[in-house]
Parts: C-alpha cells; structure tokens; sequence
C-alpha cells in the first residue's frame, strides 16, 4: 500500500525523494523515541505539492465531500488535500477549540487518555468523508476521528496519512477500514 | 483592502458569500466576546477555495519561497496558499511543539505572555515570506511571526489574514507593513 502508483513516472524515485526528506530526530519528544520530523519535506515546494498528490489520489474517483483534518499538522496535510478533492474541510480539534455544539470522542494515550472534538453539523447525514493526518501511529486518533464523523452521520470513505508507522500497528486497528499512506517505516 | 478585485464577477457578492459564512458565537471563548467562527466556510468546498484564492491574489507575483503558518487555525489557510503560490510551507508553533533547533519569541497577551516558535533552519537566507493567519485581531502573534521570520534571514514581503478585526488596530502594529484581509469586521 506504501508509494501510491500515479502514472507520471518512477514511483519509487518519488518514495524515495519524499522519504529522503523527512528528518529523524533521536530522543524527541522523550528519550528512546525517534522523531520523524516532517518539516523539511513541507519546506520544499515541489515536495509538498507532492506529498498532496500522493495522499489525495487514492480517493480521487471516491467522490468525497468532506476532508478531516487532525489538530495540529493534521491539518496541513488535509487543508490542501479537500481542495485537491472538491471537498469541504473540517477540523477535529483538541478539548476546548471549538466553539459550536460538538461531539466528543475520548482515545487511550500510552499512560492516561485525551478527547478529540469535531462540531456536531460539520457534516451533513451519508456525506463521503475522507480522514488525513501526518501519521499513523497507533491508530487512536485515527480511530477517534472515525467514530465522531460517524456519530454525527458521516460515510468515511478511508484514512490517508503521510507516514505509517507499522510497527505500532495502527492499521490491526483500523482493520476493515480503507487505509493509504504515502511513506512506511 | 478588503474583499480584493480579483479579476472574476462581481467583487462585493464574494465579499458577501464569504462574510455570510463566517458565523457568530456569543460568549465564546469567554463572556462578552463575539467569536468569529470560520469552521462553516471551510466546511464549504467552493467558500474554502474561494477564501484561499482571496489570500493568495494579491501576492501572486511577489515571487513568494516560503509560506508562513501561525498553528494551528492558521495552518488551515497557509497550506493551500503556499500550493497555490509554489512555494514551501513554514510552520510557526506553540512552544515545545517543534523537534529541531529554533528560535522563540514571546508576545504580549492581554493578560501575561505566550511565545511562537520556528526552525532556525526553515529559512534560506533572502528568501521571500508570507505570514498567513486566520484571523488579525491585536497584531501581537503575526509581529511575533515577522520577527522570527527574519530573525533567521528571511525577506517578509507581507501579511494576508481571512478576517481583520479593524477595532483592535492589529494593522497599526504593523505598520509599514504589507498587509491584506480577505474580510474585515
């Protein structure tokens, strides 16, 4: 599922030119974790602009009308990518963000539990939702977002992210749903 | 300054489309402010494009290199206005949110001070900035993202905001200063 084909050229020379951007960094946030930051590949135009094409093009015959993006750099990602579709964007934020009637959805953190919010007519009843965000770790934003568009009458159609990362397994559990991501590790 | 001719039908109408959009909450986030809650124009697939359209026109010969977004509202126009100039994206963040070298600068709130934050190594030097933000309201966190900006080398060549609040004066701040808004209030 890694390095989409999109038929204009080497597939695996764009994986690769895109994953030779994202930069690791050792022990951040806490030590023993390696950090892949994504800043540098957003920095380069032509990268980015990339980077939107691989993660819109799976679902471009999908007919999707509603983007979501996970707070915060969910939403970099999936702000261009509801425009590449023709869809509308909606935000899912942290507690306390939204100002407008809302539904909460709580997911389980490695120590402790945090709450995602999306407002509660963001989406219309059966609109085609796509879900992005920057990575796929293990899958309980991810998760959390499908289960709110879903409560407040939303069709998720797939989760797209920029970065899997497999050996969390977050894609066990979001077994049966459409899931693409663009680089793996 | 507002509502920008860009070239296609009637300017005011798109003003007015977009305005009527833009939906009022009372007391939010705390008693006796009117928030400005943008969530219904993004949810709307040709308002978002639009909007974008709106804060990319007037900088779309400034031979723009990097887009700067002020997290996390922010980010949601800045993306698609740095696909749409070809150029990269910048994030600017809360503090502790970026993993790489960086330098902050704190801004005063109206109560106390918060501080942004960005790669010391986002910028080449020379290179021609865009801050994009969602809302201008007392200027504090675009001057703290112009200061930044070129306090790692970069040329800031304006600022576009979605809605400037004109009672709090945030374009005095920044006087001198390049600055559109797609909407005022």
């Amino acid at each position: 599922m890694e390095e989409h084909a999109l038929g204009f050229g080497s597939v695996d020379l764009r994986g690769e030119a895109l994953r030779n951007m994202v930069r690791d960094v050792r022990d951040y946030p806490s030590a023993g974790v390696l950090y892949k930051d994504i800043t540098p590949l957003l920095g380069n135009a032509q990268a980015f602009s990339n980077a939107i094409e691989c993660l819109a093009a799976p679902f471009r015959d999908d007919q999707i009308e509603k983007v979501i993006g996970i707070e915060a750099r969910g939403f970099i990602a999936a702000a261009p990518v509801a425009l590449a579709l023709g869809a509308g964007f909606i935000p899912v934020r942290k507690p306390g963000k939204l100002p407008w009637q809302l539904e909460a959805q709580n997911y389980e953190l490695e120590y402790g539990v945090n709450s995602l919010e999306i407002h509660a007519d963001a989406i219309q009843p059966g609109e085609r939702v796509l879900i992005i965000d920057d990575v796929l770790a293990t899958g309980g934003t991810a998760e959390a977002a499908i289960t709110l568009a879903e409560r407040i009458g939303g069709k998720v159609i797939g989760v797209s992210v920029l970065i899997e990362l497999e050996f969390l397994r977050g894609r066990e559990r979001l077994a049966g749903r459409t899931v693409s991501s663009v680089l793996t590790y």
